[in-house]
């Protein structure tokens, strides 16, 4: 982050790994705003001071809201209702609301529901992270080259998004603007269905008797381990994930298995040049990625 | 590879990503033995000689087997069948063939069938691979740190299973022996079916329509862009691996689906504590993979 502080006070209610990172980048680059953490636990407020994160830690979100000008909730979305009933008091006029979570719809309604008039509301969700989570996990360079999409309603004022999207920019990220539920169908695809495939595999290794089982994590370099990684995620976050990501993820899905079942069907069958087809067609998508730089 | 040359003259019977790397393990590190290179292509076989890898090459499997002490077989595994009865006439006796495929109970017969008498047959598969094909996409720290299987069946000289293991371990593999039907099944898990849902999934993509899979690509960074990696690797060795250990493939497929189907339905009824709990238990065998040194 370069240039000046876009933000006097800034407010993290919950602060994990995409909360603290986020603090990184505006400790290491930014001008300081003053940054007021918010957080369940007073281990993860001892950490956040002790990392030179939090200019000031809070118990309760409507302490840690007060005098903010913008609030980042970083909370696993389950949480959202709660922390804007509990926030809404000490929410100034003219503050911008913002979150992080991986599906966008539902925040219009379960934290937008809530809050007073007069304050602005900014769902948005950076594109990045890693399988590990908490305080701890956090590091500047996260957002680099990565996308993170804004998603306000048609209502939003302006400025307000614009400034949510100029703190992401200086993190290093690209900034995209979305209709919510078009986030959702696309994110269900590159994100929410590959984890729960990753999850699933993982768990049908988790019920294999011991023995094979040992063996299974001995051989994981064949491709399994690239699983267990995405598989490792934190299990609160993403069980939010797929209970508010619903419809788009159970649609997804269910293309999904038809696809394998033909596969499936390919393999007992013996047809190999409909294996050989499918298996040609998929490497255009991979070059496709490689030249849009998110390989 | 250090020390003194365990086989003279090594023929290659394919030369591909883990042919060439076994190659340059050999030259990099080795007195060098004779290394003669047989591949279908001129290209292939003009590249192996640019790349300083082949000391000689040849159009026949007859031809470039005269002679070797060990050949190598790594082609596609549909070919082994007629890569056998083309080299079987040019073996010297005492001869060891091996390979690298990576279903191992069908090398027996298609590779081991028409071989003459005192010939050793030591089928052989190393862990380890990228999703780039071709000579040029080698090198020799491909093995390093990871697992060479060897299979060879009950009656099978120990002294040639040894030279073999001992060639693996100069290219710093670690070696470990077993039975191929076992290895079969290991890797229909750690393998086989992360292949097959990877590129189910990276199809599912391309079946989209085309503004939306633009945007698949473009925010490919939330799990995803790993799924693609995986599901650009050689479609025709893929075809050959599902078509040769189809049993192996078909029943851990069916735990799986009836894996992701509980889930599917734990989204569908709401069942957050279902869907949390099948997170959290995945994350030990993660922790087994970490700690084995396969992440």
């Amino acid at each position: 982050m370069t240039g000046d502080p876009l933000f006097k006070r800034i407010a993290f209610i919950g602060f994990g790994l995409i909360g603290s990172s986020l603090a990184r980048a505006i400790k290491r680059d930014g001008p300081v705003a003053h940054i007021a953490v918010c957080a369940r636990t007073a281990e993860t407020r001892a950490r956040a001071l002790e990392l030179g994160l939090a200019d000031s830690t809070w118990e309760t979100p409507a302490e840690a809201v007060e005098d903010a000008d913008l609030v980042m909730v970083c909370t696993p979305m389950g949480a959202y209702e709660a922390v804007a009933a509990a926030m809404a008091p000490g929410l100034k006029a003219g503050a911008i609301v913002s979150d992080v979570g991986s599906v966008k719809e539902p925040v219009l309604r379960s934290l937008g529901g809530p809050l007073p008039e007069g304050v602005h509301l900014v769902p948005g969700h950076p594109i990045a992270g890693t399988e590990h989570s908490g305080p701890d996990a956090g590091f500047a360079e996260l957002f680099e080259g990565r996308w993170a999409i804004l998603t306000p309603g048609p209502d939003t004022d302006k400025a307000a998004s614009d400034k949510v999207a100029e703190l992401w920019r200086r993190t290093g990220s690209k900034v995209e603007f979305m209709d919510a539920a078009h986030h959702d169908r696309v994110l269900a695809i590159t994100s929410h269905l590959p984890h729960l495939i990753a999850y699933s595999i993982v768990d049908t290794a988790c019920d294999l008797e011991t023995h094979l089982k040992g063996e299974v994590i001995k051989y994981s370099a064949g491709g399994f381990r690239d699983f267990t990684r995405i598989a490792a995620s934190d299990p609160v976050m993403w069980r939010d994930i797929f209970l508010f990501n619903k419809d788009a993820v159970l649609d997804i899905l269910g293309r999904f298995t038809e696809d394998l079942t033909a596969l499936q069907r390919a393999i007992r069958r013996g047809e190999g040049d409909k294996l050989e087809e499918a298996f040609t067609r998929t490497r255009a998508i991979r070059r496709g990625v490689i030249d849009a730089k998110q390989d």
